[in-house]
């Protein structure tokens, strides 16, 4: 089969790889229709995380191949949306709903496989894998399932984390896909007002689309300093940290007014929290990886409801062929999120 | 009037100083009828923090002795408890319930009056105080009011910022007086299993008696090794840290399970959050200077009920002139925490 590995920094390319197969019986294989690149991707594409050549990828939805003897919930056929992590359903961190840190599980790329390729080995395929009910769904809806098993179950971890309640005033710190999703997601959970920061035209068009309704068109000092003017001093009740660096995670904790949550959702990359600062305004940060399985069936089901359509963050469209200008387009910022067409439903 | 002060690391005296009186028209004079020591009380006595020579002590209960013009809900004759900190109850950080971060407050030792004194100038009155209903309190009644301006409240805060529900497995580092109480609001709250650590006999005996079901006899990695063991593996749904060290933040989270919350209380001196740790895992980290104002409603009415005595973490008595002794039994972990007798009701 063929599927994109990553070289080096900022060389992409797609090469002839074996083909994905059952190796545990608990496994499954499923053939890749729609997968897409993380910002995520793009740490170890710049260089700035370490990352072993080879398979590449975390997000896509695809059609289920062939089920291992032990898997029961998936049959072959099935339309699926995998989430980037794998899990079991059962051990007690899935049962607390941290599927992300379920004790058998683990993150793709795994098993020789990433999402960006023709084929996947799904492991835990029973507690992994979320059947899509219906057929004949739109572009626009399949779009939308493809944020399912990353961005927008980020991004409404960063408001659930954040602690995003009716009437709540939320701002949301970062204007890639996961923040844009960490918008929707706050007006989904009943946010009265939502303040994206974006110094992108593009983005901050698509935040207001998704529910901001005030944009603070600057970073660092200037968003600590334009927050507290909107909110009366007050700063604001929900801070979603969407980037993962040192001054996102400064600027969501200035702004949060204190007592209230920072939930983040950016993989730290040298953050440090000022512990003093936290203390003194009460504020709590909580995040982390995204328990991905355990919001999908609530996301999924507004995904095949009209008008919920966070799939409008992938705004550069190719095929597997196009992966090499998917990441450099990102990394350029040319495009929010690149979506690839593998294959066919 | 006479009021303890701080002259130096390891040196308390007691002192002739301007009587407390009015200020503003929002103040009130409270005689002091019991005060304490503070476990933070020790980090600029034994000379960790900066701190000016000076009165000192923010924890006391006693008797409205005259109140400004402007002051409206609390009158002369009133038994009262004071917080630690002051605040007006108005302002929207107080109407968000974090009374210690009032935009107009501020925390005792304030303007010239410390609680470890004969009596004290309490700004914002009306925010500030909490009238005591009835009279001819118990001695264990009085003791246990006395936790309220500080450290049961604490303990409460804790176990609030790290989401005891009832049916919670908790656990609870540090065994100092707000541990303790951390131990008894985790019960109160409903916490199924409460673990201690400690390594003092005493202070497990009563830790026992306020709820723990299980004690660890150690701390650090052997705390880190041995709560798995009590918990299948999985960890605590929710770990109070009351001592405010690197060392116990690094245990409390260390012992956490997968998605569940860390509530912090104690000042932090050379804290840092592994946040690659928390990521990972998912853990939250909440707490601060807790907003006992809005604490102390629930708490009295507890405390005026039969069987609900932090005054049980009092284990040392003495009297103004005993000031330097409460410190030096704190310090040399003689005692928990010390009362000072000063005035009559």
């Amino acid at each position: 089969m063929r599927a994109a590995v990553f070289n080096a920094p900022y060389s992409i390319s797609v090469t002839d790889r074996p083909d994905a197969a059952i190796a545990e019986p608990t496994d499954a294989v499923v053939r890749v229709v729609l997968s897409c690149v993380c910002g995520s991707d793009l740490w170890y594409y710049r260089g700035d995380s370490p990352f072993a050549p080879g398979p590449i990828g975390h997000e896509f939805i695809g059609v289920v191949e062939e089920v291992g003897a032990d898997v029961d919930e998936i049959n072959k056929g099935d339309f699926v949306i995998c989430p980037f992590a794998f899990s079991d359903g059962t051990c007690p961190h899935c049962r607390h709903g941290i599927t992300s840190a379920c004790a058998a599980g683990g993150f793709f790329p795994a098993n020789g496989d990433g999402g960006q390729g023709e084929a996947v080995r799904v492991p835990l395929a029973d507690g992994t894998l979320v059947r899509v009910p219906g057929s004949g769904h739109s572009d626009e809806t399949m779009r939308s399932l493809l944020t399912l098993p990353d961005v927008m179950a980020t991004g409404h971890h960063a408001a659930v984390c954040a602690d995003v309640k009716p009437g709540s005033v939320a701002a949301v710190v970062g204007d890639g896909a996961v923040g844009l999703c960490g918008v929707l997601a706050a007006a989904r959970l009943g946010a009265e007002r939502i303040i994206a920061l974006s110094r992108n035209p593009a983005r901050q068009a698509l935040a207001r689309e998704f529910g901001a309704t005030d944009i603070v068109d600057g970073r660092g000092e200037e968003a600590t300093a334009a927050v507290p003017e909107l909110t009366d001093g007050v700063g604001v009740d929900a801070a979603l940290e969407c980037v993962g660096t040192g001054q996102a995670m400064e600027t969501a904790i200035s702004i949060a007014r204190p007592g209230s949550m920072v939930g983040y959702v950016g993989v730290p990359h040298e953050v440090e929290l000022p512990i003093d600062e936290t203390f003194f305004r009460n504020n709590g940060v909580r995040g982390g990886s995204a328990p991905v399985r355990a919001y999908i069936p609530e996301l999924l089901e507004d995904v095949l409801e009209e008008g919920f359509n966070p799939g409008r963050v992938l705004d550069l469209e190719t095929d597997l062929d196009g992966v090499a200008e998917a990441y450099a387009a990102m990394d350029e910022r040319r495009a929010i999120k690149s979506l690839l067409r593998v294959g066919t439903i």
